[in-house]
């Protein structure tokens, strides 16, 4: 185990800082508006974004300039309250507006200040308001930070989201990575699913942080459903300081462990978004194997996961296998009926057809925090994840009710 | 105008009959099971079945059936209560011995017996039940009959659904087409979403029959998304008895005519299954055009109505255009942000950049029992539609009580 969890977040690597305000963004209580901001300047970054092509205004200007900076990024400013989506041409020239700000106080290019917002579409952003606050921030390492910039980003979320783990990157050397999320609703695998924002101080380059933020994003956060509608919005960021003090990483044995540290906080933070699903009572993970590839169990398991008749299915711990099983032919992974099995808790349920088991004990299994279905498809060797929540009448009446 | 709708159902076209009964397959009182028969035994017949891997007994034996007899039908026999689906090679058995013994009693081929179920998927047909109440069955034709049929299919729906429309073939010919249909449940875009049978006493043979029912079904039944499982016993038939008695369809003058007559009862057919989707207050219409091709324009709808934001929305009388346009935006069409226009009933709220418009207007629109959305992409000529329905928390309370 070269990975281990600690209490931290945003800030437990060394080489960041951050500070977190009320702008009035946002209504309700709380800090709507965080800058991290890296102890070094520009520093190897790189994020993933969504596919979705209606890109809010701020994911327009962050891309940009991410490859203008050739993966470098000194700072990040984020809010609540205002998606900065659906705002034309006056959402770029205000989401540019943000980002200048922050790079004059700062003293650093535009090109190296990330930019993310999210909330509601449509309506414009409060560039007055974030620039009125600016000036008082202060940005600190410490868990007062940590805690205040992940609330910062927060909009139905009903809790943070942090995660730190400790590294060992062999040779003595030690490494962290930590970040912190949002999302509760508008969540869907299409690429991100939400903010999060990680950092580490494990030296490495941006062009290897990318491929290995890709490939963990698609294993991790782009498992979480909870209603289907990915986001305009989201965003993965990583920043890398260095701060850890070796060469960089490169060899396979110090790359698979800091691979496995991000891993570790991206599925933690993707767990704790499935659970804090608008109006969920459960979190459900979906677990496949058997798989012809990764990618097919994934699939799978993700159309497990978003399907409203399973979810529903759920809140009502009715074991009703017939409807994850349907769920599975529909996902385009190939699959036989008569290998299949489905497991709902501990309990198989089907195994090639229907078998007699005991419904008390099955729904029992549903009416826990965290439900576990299983599927092993026994077509081949691969396997994967996702991580969904309950349809619950609360979820209909948060969005019925979301601007009035 | 070549098509009018004339009161009517499944027996209309000249040449066929129905009979429904209680076999006890379903709880609650009414009729369960139906037998729909030709006159003149095989007559040409097509249908398109649900994609899901894991199909269902019956629609594995109808397609099967259907293949050898060259797309020959003689009777129907389809029942609610129990989908058998997810039943292994009892349930072939079972689909098989329904068959056997419907063309037993009429006297026809196995292969020319079409057998449908829909209902509780993991569960065992009672096929000693069916054979109990076939004897009593006597198929005759109208309304009575018709409406009997058309309500021995229903599961969670609330209102039995047919329709029939007049056909003119042109040269003083008159054929009609007609149809019933039940969903109401699990019902999304796929292959058909749900049982429906359809009728014609059109001549027509069976390739010229299976091609236009297809780009009908893509056009009608494949556009309506109640909540996004598609089922594993989707079935659309259509039978041709040739009563009409002219020479068979296959110049384009009638053809159109037929074709316009088939849209017109399946298009129906697909808005009625809408407006019913279980806990269902408003039906969602969702026209789409500008965009590069038809395909892609059915795709932006489709992904339009089948959002969960976009649902709750119209169930709040929310006018949250961002939803819709972040819908559009993830359909995977091609789509500028600075060309698309959104209207929400007549009220235009987006046009390249967010418009000032009067909220109650637009809320007042998402309060009629039909709610319209309309989307202009500007980048082509592709039009299309979707039918959907708002998301609701009696939809919730439904599905989480479904078998308990």
């Amino acid at each position: 185990m070269s990975v281990r969890p600690v209490r931290g977040g945003i800030t437990t690597p060394r080489g960041f800082r951050a500070a977190a305000t009320r702008a009035g963004l946002r209504s309700g209580p709380g800090p709507d508006v965080v800058l991290l901001v890296s102890d070094r300047g520009p520093v190897p970054a790189a994020a993933t974004f969504t596919k979705n092509r209606l890109r809010a205004a701020p994911v327009e200007v962050s891309m940009r300039s991410l490859r203008a900076s050739g993966g470098h990024v000194a700072a990040v400013i984020a809010n609540a309250g205002c998606a900065n989506a659906g705002t034309g041409a006056q959402g770029l020239e205000d989401a540019r507006a943000v980002q200048a700000l922050v790079a004059k106080r700062l003293g650093v290019a535009n090109r190296h200040v990330f930019t993310a917002s999210t909330g509601l579409i449509g309506s414009r952003l409060g560039v007055d308001r974030i620039a009125s606050v600016l000036p008082g921030l202060k940005p600190v390492a410490g868990r007062a930070a940590d805690g205040d910039a992940a609330r910062a980003i927060m909009t139905t979320d009903t809790v943070p989201k942090e995660e730190a783990v400790e590294v060992d990157l062999g040779r003595g050397r030690t490494a962290h990575v930590a970040g912190m999320a949002k999302g509760s609703g508008m969540i869907h695998p299409m690429m991100g699913t939400m903010l999060a924002f990680l950092t580490t101080d494990a030296p490495i380059a941006p062009a290897l942080l990318r491929a290995t933020l890709r490939e963990t994003v698609d294993r991790t956060f782009n498992q979480v459903t909870v209603d289907g509608d990915p986001s305009t919005n989201d965003t993965v960021l990583v920043l890398a300081s260095g701060a850890e003090g070796g060469s960089a990483i490169t060899g396979r044995g110090s790359l698979a462990a800091f691979t496995e540290g991000l891993e570790a906080v991206c599925r933690a933070l993707a767990e704790r978004i499935a659970a804090d699903g608008e109006g969920a009572q459960h979190r459900i993970d979906v677990s496949v194997i058997g798989a012809r590839t990764d990618r097919e169990a994934r699939l799978v398991a993700r159309t497990v996961a978003s399907s409203s008749l399973v979810k529903t299915a759920v809140h009502g711990a009715d074991p009703n296998w017939g409807r994850i099983a349907a769920a599975a032919g529909r996902s385009g992974a190939r699959l036989d009926p008569d290998r299949l099995a489905v497991r709902i808790g501990a309990v198989t349920v089907y195994d090639g057809a229907p078998l007699a088991f005991d419904e008390r004990v099955a729904s029992r299994a549903l009416r826990g925090k965290v439900v576990g279905i299983g599927l092993d498809l026994r077509l081949g060797s691969g396997s994967g994840m996702a991580w969904g929540c309950d349809l619950s009448a609360e979820y209909v009446s948060i969005n019925s009710e979301y601007r009035t």
